[in-house]
């Protein structure tokens, strides 16, 4: 088992391993007393893995109940987020009580950010099912619901007190959802890590899982400390997000989040080098990303892609700031007006 | 003009006076570059205030916008708040853009939630228009809505950047409103400034009100400063709260929050009293919220007031923690298990 601690306000660690949910109880018992848990989870992941949780719970005294919704990024709304606090309060949960989110992206959002506001927050414990959870939305504190056309609009800072990645239930994931988690590995190589980004290239990637997830929030680590509240150098993490946002959000979400930011990376490092931005570009990628399964090529114009980009966050007032590639390992922020902007995003998309 | 200091991580002013909204504008201008601004208010302060308050806006630089919502606290549910944040994205709102809450209570912790979440937190500026708003809510960075049954059960702890108390705007407040505010500064001088509590007997109160209402601020501040998440001496200021919050929600709301506050500090005096925990009795505060306008008979019997106050944020697990006053000016916190706490409320209401 691997351990890495992410050093937020309130530091916790993050355990990597295989069995990991089955040794759940006694793990949180070593951060938090025994108590009432709500788990927060999907139709599909709650099946698989509930029951196993609740009796590693029980065996270390505590008592679990579950709030499951619909697989997917549909669930991600307010309405859903309301259910949840309504379970909670229903559940009698205190604020020496526990919420515990087991499963993707979506349950981590979403659960996280029900405890954020429940009673103004109670602590939570994430256990990411899938690789694109654990290397990515389970470390920073990040939570949300999206808003329609708004991606993750509405939502808080809100750290775990404990995530514990069990890299056995990877293998219930599709292709699909192994090359959404590939993508974000492939930006976190592109932003801080050579050695990551050429692992990527490797099978060992996905043979040694345990060490590719390691190195991945050791980068995370090193952007989200002292960042917390995502201001300054966090947001070199949005590096093909900008564009990537957009087309998911332009596709309904019938483009996975991996999906978007692949062609989100390679729409960005065409925009910067042929801006005079990189000394990178996309075809230093678009050939990992390719042997990943993941697409490259923007299906929609870059007027709409402009458009839905500028109701992102990443905006404020007159200007977006954006991170772009100093070279393959090295990023920097750049922040324009929304006319340059509007150029970047056609040269990267056309 | 007064001015408070409230020092929390990042200290905002408190602004006392008549006229300020007419001033709203170069006031916010000191704290906050000219941005969008929206403006979450109630039907009916909105109709009184509103155009004078964007008026000032705009000759400062502002463009401001208006979301309102029906009067009274049925408004502060989640699905009022999902609507604000629809309202917020439709407006095209950035981080770097600013959230007014113009009203009582209502339109400060819904439109400060509202200004916490939206894009995981933007900045806000309260201007209470209501004595009890501006003695209370204004300060300490509370924020929430409502569940069915559970007061406050869904918020956040985020911080204004300034606060603009006008008190010419207290003139359209009916009696009953005057005695809500009246019975927040009873409660502050009891559990910390015997003058202020002394000055609650006197016409002085009403009319210096600009001098009532920083005596009340400085008595708050002093209680969230050091304890900005309610964890520790903050909760002081619930005295009254753990039964007023209890009767407030049994009555459907057809109590205002003062009227149940002031039941509430009675009966929690008349408990500690007969349970020998504080020197200070009901027959000391009793005459001073009737010459109010205050009830302090509880019309609820206790087994319901102990399920209701069960069921509220003081409880952790298996005890309950309250405030009960050492004397008139002082206060402590009791953690009791919950039989305890049960028979504590059945001597206070019976």
């Amino acid at each position: 088992m691997k351990t890495v601690v992410i050093p937020t306000g309130k530091p916790y660690e993050v355990l990597i391993g295989r069995g990991l949910i089955g040794r759940a109880g006694q793990e949180i018992a070593r951060v938090h007393a025994p108590c009432r848990v709500c788990v927060v989870s999907d139709s599909r992941v709650s099946a698989l893995y509930f029951f196993s949780l609740e009796a590693a719970l029980k065996a270390a005294g505590f008592e679990s109940r579950l709030f499951t919704f619909p697989e997917g990024e549909a669930s991600k709304t307010l309405q859903t987020f309301g259910e949840a606090e309504a379970f909670l309060f229903a559940s009698g949960l205190t604020r020496s009580d526990l919420v515990v989110t087991l499963g993707g992206g979506v349950a981590g959002d979403l659960g996280g950010f029900a405890a954020a506001c429940y009673q103004r927050g109670i602590p939570f414990v994430q256990i990411p099912t899938s690789l694109l959870c654990a290397v990515d939305a389970s470390v920073g504190g990040k939570t949300a619901v999206d808003l329609p056309g708004g991606k993750n609009m509405v939502g808080a800072f809100h750290q775990p007190i404990l995530v514990l990645c069990d890299t056995a239930a990877f293998s219930t994931l599709d292709e699909k959802r192994w090359a959404d988690g590939a993508a974000e590995s492939v930006k976190h190589g592109l932003i801080r890590d050579t050695a990551l980004f050429e692992r990527m290239s490797s099978p060992l990637w996905r043979e040694d899982v345990d060490s590719t997830v390691e190195m991945n929030l050791e980068v995370k680590k090193s952007f989200v400390c002292g960042d917390e509240t995502d201001r300054g150098k966090r947001q070199l993490l949005n590096f093909g997000h900008t564009v990537g946002h957009a087309v998911e959000s332009l596709s309904g979400f019938s483009l996975s989040h991996g999906q978007a930011v692949a062609i989100g990376m390679a729409a960005e490092m065409r925009a910067a080098r042929r801006m005079g931005m990189s000394a990178a570009g996309e075809n230093d990628v678009i050939p990992v990303l390719r042997s990943l399964g993941l697409p490259t090529e923007c299906p929609f114009g870059y007027r709409e892609v402009v458009e839905a980009a500028l109701g992102d966050k990443k905006r404020a007032g007159n200007t977006i700031t954006f991170a772009v590639l100093d070279r393959i390992g090295q990023a920097r922020l750049e922040k324009t007006d929304l006319d340059t902007f509007a150029e970047y995003v056609r040269l990267g998309v056309e």
